[in-house]
């Protein structure tokens, strides 16, 4: 979770949900609970997702597709905006590269943030994404567009 | 929904939620919205829901994934627990063949709750889903498992 006041961008939070092996809908509530606590507790105005890949197998999709379901339920519950930003655009705002690597995607969101420690890939993604959106989801600077499909505005 | 008194099952309602173009945020927003309504009309006890084909495209099983993960939501979030079958378990308790044609669910369904009309076909397989859980899962006499895989029990 970040703090934006003008274009200067704060930390607040970060962290990852795991579920355990149960069965699906109380794995599904675990999410669910825990992003209702965590949005309880710092009242954030909005919220910001990454749109998944689906070129895994089907089953991983399905599963993945309920997770992320689960987890968009808890932001429109407290009647949040949720905005999807692919992974592209995401590493473009905060690398300026679409193709960067995961590390890459870490050391810029410690650089931007001024962290003193790198975060998980998964919360340096999560934090990426937030990044990405603050800054109206079109990156650092100019984004180039070129070669590119654009949807609604935005970058697919 | 059903009312099961004894070995008696009682139709209570039924109906589809069908969500708008929009953005997928308002969509799951829509359906989690709509479930929650009919649960705090209804009270149920318990809630069965279908395990899901993915033999479709990798899209639309994603965006299956995720409305049945808000789906799933609505249900967690009054604690109901949430039962799983998959259409091979309910057309085996329903019909006694679980490779029944959807007509014969619906004809079956009629027959079971006493309607005087048929439902549709979508309403029809969420009453059999119902059914098939309020009869244990195991239909309305001995089942068959040859040729099934087991898992916990459960065909698979």
């Amino acid at each position: 979770m970040l703090d934006k006041k003008g274009s200067v961008l704060t930390y607040v939070s970060s962290g990852c949900v795991k579920t355990t092996e149960g069965e699906l809908p109380s794995r599904l509530k675990l999410i669910l609970d825990n992003l209702q606590e965590v949005i309880m507790q710092y009242h954030p105005d909005q919220v910001a997702i990454e749109q998944v890949f689906v070129n895994i197998n089907p089953k991983s999709t399905l599963l993945l597709g309920q997770a992320r379901g689960a987890a968009i339920c808890a932001a429109v519950l407290h009647n949040l905006e949720c905005a999807e930003y692919t992974a592209l655009q995401i590493k473009q705002a905060v690398v300026g590269n679409g193709h960067a690597k995961k590390e890459q995607v870490q050391e810029m969101v410690m650089r931007i943030l001024s962290l003193t420690s790198s975060p998980s890939a998964d919360a340096a993604d999560a934090l990426a994404c937030a990044i990405c959106h603050a800054h109206g989801g079109l990156g650092l600077g100019k984004i180039s567009t070129a070669g590119y499909r654009m949807k609604r505005g935005r970058l697919v």
